[in-house]
């Protein structure tokens, strides 16, 4: 048998190429989707699809409603998703949102006997959220070998972070020699219900001059094409 | 105006005298709960009673079904609580339960902005929960003021532990002395739904306890003595 990892699975392009790294290393994979209420349930969808294209031993939908967080642009849709290049950490920053989401997989790391938590933080084309850095991960991974039982035990947790140094392209040329099928996949902040992207939020900017650069067919759907068509 | 806290208040007693020690510090008070799906509800509307008693500014009960995590007593009804001193990690444990209930805790605290949490861990009369212990609150904070805007704004927030280094009985007469009515509490792990304490569970036997060493009358309603009344 072979060691399992949980794999935090946004939906986006980040995540379901961490997934095909733990795949090609040859963890067991279980999967984590946090439904948060972020403004799209697309985004869900989408990793439902990842899920099983990845064959994941177990998916895992955890409901947890943020949206009492007035601050971010992603719980509170009465703001404006910003278009354009951002300065500074963007109100599309949700407080504590990794470390919410890493304890959670955490936990169920625990409770399946399971000391890989992989995630999708990436250090190098990212919005300027804190909870993207190295040296928040590698703190995050401390704590939790102070937190747990699996601890005490004498196991060591370990949190992967395989796309931390890679720029957007490199990370799109990975996941492509390891067969993610990117069009399942979504990243615009404010996709509509259907999955269509908006071509503009930072997130879709950096997610197209990803393909642009790694010279890969971008497989995206954007909302602009759509009405073209 | 005085500086923000938020107290993670559970209903049971250590948490009331948390709330207690930083009323009594000066601290503009946010109380939150977790609905878990711990056994019982009564633990919620105790922590209602008790967040109204001390007049806080906010209370939020944070809804996150937890019972898929099958290997505690808590989350898992289906395992029975054990009577009796335990030793070791206790089937009680919920696998990483205070970073969840941390994490939540700063995910508010960013968007209100407050920098002060209050958690009422407690290394003295505890019953060997790893995410109990000074050393892991502490990696919990370093952990937090990396993880966050608000660190990297340069404020630091602060895990306040009032109880880490207190026995049961210390807590007793401190809750006392500050006003904590303890007969709004619940501490029973299998409270029935009316609010009626076990009295043989790891937490009676601990709370009992503490009340006799304390010299403070104990206000418990436990269920023996219902029905011998």
């Amino acid at each position: 048998m072979f060691e399992k990892a949980i794999i935090l699975l946004s939906g986006g392009l980040d995540s379901a190429t961490v997934l095909a790294v733990a795949k090609k290393q040859g963890y067991d994979c279980y999967a984590m989707s946090i439904n948060y209420h972020q403004r799209h349930s697309a985004e869900l969808a989408a990793a439902r699809k990842i899920a099983d294209f990845f064959k994941v031993v177990d998916f895992k939908v955890v409901e947890l409603d943020l949206s009492w967080l007035s601050s971010s642009a992603l719980t509170n849709q009465s703001i404006d998703i910003p278009e354009g290049p951002l300065g500074g950490i963007p109100v599309t920053y949700v407080p504590a949102r990794n470390t919410i989401m890493m304890a959670l997989a955490l936990a169920w790391a625990e409770n399946i006997n399971c000391y890989n938590i992989f995630i999708g933080v990436n250090a190098v084309d990212y919005s300027g959220y804190p909870d993207c850095r190295q040296e928040y991960i590698n703190s995050f991974q401390a704590m939790a070998n102070l937190a747990t039982k699996t601890a005490v035990e004498g196991n060591e947790i370990k949190i992967h972070t395989p796309l931390i140094d890679l720029s957007k392209s490199q990370i799109i040329r990975k996941g492509n020699k390891y067969g993610v099928d990117y069009s399942m996949t979504i990243s615009c902040y404010q996709a509509t219900k259907e999955g269509f992207a908006c071509g503009k939020c930072d997130s879709c900017r950096l997610r197209k001059e990803g393909f642009l650069s790694a010279k890969v067919n971008d497989p995206t759907s954007y909302v602009e094409q759509t009405r073209k068509n």
